[in-house]
């Protein structure tokens, strides 16, 4: 099946689009598709019609992102139904959705110009937006089909996820399975120069995906290759060890709270230059209410020393960045905390603030937990967004260690 | 001056790409130019040739980025060439500055795979790489301009700025400016039909795009026209007053940030459900620590109590999803956090947790500064990170108004 992606938005912000198509890759990938080609056009009505003609033309599935809202520069409606030849039809029930939409957010008038919303490209699927007001559209046309959605990530998510089941039984036929393999704390070169043969042998069915302190490889084969996979998973466990998390695993903070959660344990966290990344990613899990107790953003030394208590003197001779600061922040946010286990972090994120001894992308990480109080020192490189994540998931991979160290509860 | 960029790599690897696509954009849009359309394609020298035909029928400038490795699987040169009809020569002198760079590297066998990096296009003008082996090219046919260039961003970015340099004089035709209008508060659709002239009259011209709580307009004019710049810009303070945020501001926290530095104040956080969301934006930005005292993840309602003193009977008596729990937070992590303003959020982001009486979405927000204690609340639609997102910045939203209101410090 071949796949193209059109993604319609301002020729401007390439930021926004580029998370679209990346997000639209990863879901492809796990239905075991890959995009052969992606086209990236402004709101002009011409260019998206051309470039629709042309994906058309050539493949199976066409999935187009992009111009569905309510505004004048959204013209993907018009575009697909003038090159389908079919009627754009005003569809009363989603009207009224779209007005109960605008009613909870006490939005009692609502502008005549969403009306465009409610407008359906004839004979079309409608995909629920649970996140938005554009509704999505599937259509067959010529055994090909067609997916029509919002470009706002978190509504483009959902839908697509929603359109592809919708085809699943068209997929099947293209027989192909995909099993991604993690591996934490590993750096890429190293794992590639460590699987080097496989990846040799493999080359046209895998991908390498770096993430900070993730590595992700995607394997794509077709169903009848299962003892390909296997040999690859035992190839995985032997190279690894400890670092090879397994199959289709859940994100770094899934997997910490399904261990706490079966450990029953629960975590808190004191941060200082992650500034609540590391208890965002936590709560970014549904349910994180189960284990997690809370966290203590003490970015400022007076609320390390007022709200974790971490002594004048300490602060004052060895610094906020040290392994004693780090270590007493660790064991008060497990104390105060009311938890089981805690992490810490005190760094330097950048751009500025560094000095030779304690230089920009130091960050020391503590660990307390009912056997254990430590504290390791790391120096991450890159910008101040990256270094942030860098410790953060360092963290997540010290924690899990911990973790995995506890008996549990008694 | 039209311009395409084609990227050339991996089908799946879009996330490299996607660096590449950025970059492009961000050295093109400094250049006053924009891209009209930008096509990503895999390593299959079919597509390429396609791909570029295409673009080259409809633009002025054609950026071809990708495949100029010295590997089997990179086809951009031969691609290119067979279109153009014109020749691949071999280049002695380049191929001696690739030995050259080997040696340097004390690799003293050049891999004979290298010299397919030496062949160029004939008539074509050479592009040097200072950071890898592959040369980029620039050739000029039928008045329009081809750059080919090497997919490493950091060999990329130097490359195309050269590029640009060469033809400088062909750019200077078009010279463009973008500003960027930025409206806090207001759905889109009521932005656009308040705006409804100006939109029309700029409709060439002129972008919107959504953010969550926040609306952007993106207006790119030839420099000569600076009136009708100035003239957008009245009519946006007219239309929007205290909403409308101004020109090319920075990102919301940015601007607390900004706001907080002039009247010297100090803010802290208390986070339920937006579990460390709104201390991770606010420090995000470099410099924080200047005004950001710390926050408090009371995620669950033990540390409510024990960290934040939400009284138990409050906690009882109205749950923590309530006016009176949002007051207490705000006014106890102002408290607490030795702040002058603080914010604070709880609520029911789900999936799950809903009640009839407090269904998801349900978040109540409280502001305490020197003057004012107050909580509103707000039902926010969407999933679980989507309410977290649009809680925050309502909550940001509400911050603004009251620094506003704030004198500053005495």
């Amino acid at each position: 099946m071949r796949v193209e992606v059109i993604n319609i938005g301002s020729e401007l912000l390439f930021n926004k689009i580029n998370t679209n198509v990346n997000l639209i890759s990863k879901i492809l990938i796990s239905s075991g598709l890959k995009i052969s080609k992606c086209t990236i056009v402004g709101d002009k009505k011409e260019e998206i019609k051309e470039s629709f003609e042309e994906s058309f033309k050539k493949s199976d599935l066409i999935i187009v992102t992009g111009g569905l809202g309510p505004t004048f520069d959204d013209v993907t409606r018009e575009s697909v139904a003038e090159v389908l030849n079919r009627k754009l039809l005003f569809d009363e029930k989603i009207w009224e959705g779209i007005k109960e939409k605008f009613k909870k957010r006490n939005i009692l008038e609502v502008p005549e110009i969403n009306k465009r919303q409610a407008y359906i490209i004839e004979g079309s699927k409608i995909i629920e937006n649970k996140n938005g007001t554009a509704p999505g559209m599937l259509i067959e046309e010529n055994g090909k089909i067609i997916l029509l959605l919002p470009g706002p990530p978190n509504e483009l998510e959902v839908m697509l996820e929603e359109g592809l089941n919708y085809i699943k039984e068209k997929l099947k036929k293209t027989k192909l399975i995909t099993k991604i393999f993690s591996i934490i704390g590993i750096p890429e070169s190293e794992v590639e120069t460590k699987l080097k043969d496989s990846i040799e042998k493999l080359k046209e069915n895998l991908i390498i995906l770096a993430h900070p302190n993730l590595i992700e490889i995607v394997l794509t084969l077709p169903e009848t290759e299962e003892d390909i996979f296997y040999e690859f998973e035992v190839k995985m466990k032997n190279t690894f060890g400890i670092n090879y998390l397994g199959v289709n695993v859940p994100s770094i903070p899934e997997l910490i709270g399904e261990l706490l959660k079966t450990k029953k344990l629960k975590l808190a966290i004191a941060e200082s230059c992650s500034g609540g990344l590391a208890c965002k990613l936590i709560t970014d899990i549904p349910g994180s209410s189960e284990y997690f107790m809370g966290g203590f953003v003490t970015y400022s030394n007076i609320l390390k020393k007022k709200i974790l208590k971490v002594p004048k003197t300490i602060l004052r001779k060895y610094g906020a960045v040290s392994e004693e600061t780090a270590i007493y922040m660790a064991k008060n946010a497990k104390k105060y905390g009311k938890a089981d286990i805690s992490l810490s972090f005190t760094g330097i994120a950048g751009p500025t603030g560094g000095t030779p001894e304690k230089p920009v992308g130091l960050v020391w990480i503590g660990v307390c937990s009912k056997k254990n109080l430590y504290a390791k020192k790391f120096i991450f490189t890159g910008d101040r967004k990256t270094i942030r994540e860098r410790a953060v998931y360092k963290g997540f991979e010290l924690l899990r260690e911990e973790i995995l160290k506890d008996e549990g509860k008694d």
